[in-house]
């Protein structure tokens, strides 16, 4: 039986450790950072995530949902916070059994590290840093950042689950024919925090994601379990772009209560610390990766390591966990043959991996803009009635994405052809009663197969 | 007066070094290769080039068209080979007073060179490669190859023409928010020889550029000044993309002769070498790369460093040179606000390099496979009927981009328009008597303005 070598012990190199463990293998996984469940290491980049089906799936396969679930608090719908503090609810399923988790990202990580050093052929190894990688002998790096020692191995198979920064990647840019792109959103992001009342209770609604979207610019809220929301306000860097509204603009305590007032005024009240995590924290980057190929020999890149996405589909995380899905199932399919077991695995999850990274890109502009209006409210509520009547043929690309398995790459194309439709059918009016259902009927029957 | 160092000594980097001379910087240039004008060092990706006229007037501006066209040899247009040896001429402007230039890249680069040291405000420094760049202290890192020690600068002004693998910008790579994509082409090239015959003259014609089109692949020929033709071979890499005619397949001395005999008959008697070339010269990769920004603080990107295209268009060299053309005219307009000049020449060059980027991967398939057909003929008689009708509104795509300096962006979008009108046009006839001229006119007249 093969020895497999993980890089990275983040989700996805967590969960894939307990996948391979299942099936017999060995497993050494390696993080350059200290163990977690022993030291706060501040890794990861947002505190909470939205985990939806895919990572549902995936976490049901190794057995460890009904563990997560007592950690995960439900979000039904986006809650919408308009300017002069209204509120209204935008349901994401067809009713109360379609909804998102707020999972914290580090608890889940801690899980998922016990639950695989529950298996004895498997081994985490902290503190060790991939410095570089040798193609032609496999010989793979490490830095002891404890023991301020080199360490080598050779690996039979090597995956790299090491995040948007991946190390294993940086390596593979040096490859002839590497294919590779690394895009910035002019936008970045501070995380805030809207702490329990004295009881420890949520001072917001806790079932749903909260949003204020501002056009160019949102602030979002998503609940913990400890009665606290985690906010993120996403914002221009540049004033050039974003003019006031901007991180370079709002660069003063002044300024900063300023633009509160202006944008989130039923808020800011529930924000004491607020001064300080805004100046204290840093601005996150929000990137897009995309590369190819994900495989060198038995070398392969899995997670954001192959394709880092922008977080506003939620669905970084359940991307990743639907790799080791696919990658789980192509080893059943194939037993020990890892050449046609990596093989298979990019062929699939290329294709999805780019689609979800476009999907993803897309509702930065629906939620920080698009939800606000009526004309969107109305589509929804069009699309809605469609997904009634055809529940195999029309279903919302949102349903696509986080409630069902299908490819991403299917919910892509046909989200955009079903865009255009909702488009057709919204032009001119805004009541539901107005809506040309026969015509519906045929552009339906016309552009959408069943899925 | 500040100095200006600039990282690399090739076509670019030693014309900017004339430039900026003219200008009265002091100009240190450093070159990681040794002096190519003692030691053959065999830099540079292909050995002769297309220079035309966006090229040409660099070379003017700096008074040196009138040494180099001595060394050039006119391309009046495409000698297109069929499969069964019959040729056919495409002329590429309007009459001989349009055509591109064959130029040796070595004897070019020499002579840019042999000028640039005539200032005694510029230093050439060879054998220095750059090892790495603090971007805090602006300190940048050399090894010199000859001494095998480290040397430290710290310019006021850096820019790197350092070619398509620029180290300097693989150091921009770790800034945030620098966003980079590599992206190859699934074919290679391979360099072959036709040398002249016993008397030193050209075994083909040699006024042209010659073309064997063959769908996915494609051998090309250009003139030397010695008699001799550089040919280049480009192909798919792979037997999966391209069958039979894919370097991976064809990787005997039977096979090149089979796949030869097939495909090239006419010309295969012309190269007595062809073998030896075949299995002894490395097989190219073609690279596109595009990254945003080229400038941090006072470091610049400039020619491949900033944007490497594909060959296809045989625009490499020119839009460098066009970069250094622009470059010095924002000298000109900002005195010696460096801010201001490497922000507006960012600004400027960055949507033109894109646009020839797209041009030249468009041009490929026009050139392997387009070409050959009646229906490219067809077409390109109708765009010469309307250039002559409408020379300030239908200008051939080939033309903007060659023979005129409108800028990359404008032919790109002006070209794009012109191939649906022309496809209208062509739309089921073979016969120019047959065109719908009154419909042309229309068509130029609701989408075309005037250059």
């Amino acid at each position: 039986m093969k020895k497999i070598t993980i890089n990275g012990a983040g989700l996805a190199g967590s969960l894939l450790a307990i996948y391979l463990a299942k099936k017999g293998y060995d497993v050494d996984v390696f993080e350059k950072r200290p163990d977690m469940r022993i030291k706060d290491t501040g890794g990861g980049r947002s505190i909470n995530l939205a985990l939806s089906v895919r990572g549902i799936q995936a976490l049901k396969e190794v057995g460890l949902y009904e563990e997560i679930k007592q950690i995960c608090i439900p979000m039904y719908g986006r809650m919408i916070h308009s300017i002069d503090g209204q509120t209204t609810f935008l349901r994401y399923g067809k009713d109360d059994s379609e909804y998102i988790n707020s999972v914290s990202r580090a608890e889940l990580n801690m899980k998922l590290m016990n639950m695989a050093e529950q298996y004895k052929n498997v081994n985490l190894y902290f503190n060790r840093r991939c410095t570089g990688i040798n193609f032609e002998t496999n010989e793979i790096n490490y830095f002891n950042e404890v023991l301020n020692t080199n360490e080598n191995i050779n690996p039979e198979i090597l995956i790299a689950t090491d995040g948007a920064t991946s190390p294993v990647r940086v390596e593979m840019l040096k490859l002839p024919r590497f294919n590779f792109s690394q895009e910035y959103e002019n936008y970045g992001y501070k995380e805030l925090n809207i702490p329990a009342d004295k009881n420890g209770n949520h001072m917001l609604e806790k079932n749903c994601l909260h949003i204020w979207p501002r056009g160019s610019y949102m602030l979002i809220a998503l609940p913990n379990m400890d009665g606290s929301f985690t906010c993120t306000l996403f914002m221009a860097y540049d004033e050039l772009l974003g003019g006031k509204n901007s991180f370079e603009y709002v660069n003063s305590p002044d300024r900063l209560k300023y633009f509160l007032n202006e944008n989130f005024i039923d808020v800011i009240g529930l924000m004491p610390e607020l001064e300080d995590d805004y100046f204290k924290n840093p601005t996150g980057t929000l990137i897009t990766i995309k590369c190819f190929p994900w495989i060198h020999n038995k070398i392969a890149l899995l997670g954001d390591s192959a394709h880092a996405i922008v977080p506003f589909f939620g669905q970084g995380m359940n991307a990743a966990f639907e790799d080791c899905v696919y990658l789980n199932g192509y080893i059943e399919k194939f037993g020990d043959d890892w050449n046609k077991i990596l093989d298979e695995y990019q062929k699939d999850r290329k294709v999805n991996a780019d689609a979800i990274a476009d999907l993803a890109q897309e509702n930065f502009i629906e939620m920080r803009d698009l939800v606000a209006t009526e004309k969107f409210q109305f589509k929804k509520k069009i699309e809605s009635e469609l997904y009634k009547k055809y529940p195999t043929r029309f279903i919302p690309k949102y349903t696509m994405v986080t409630f069902m398995r299908i490819p991403y790459k299917t919910a892509l194309v046909r989200g955009k052809i079903q865009e255009k439709i909702l488009n057709q059918l919204s032009d001119g009016i805004s009541d539901l009663e107005k809506v040309n259902w026969s015509l519906a009927e045929k552009l339906i029957d016309f552009q959408l197969s069943e899925i």
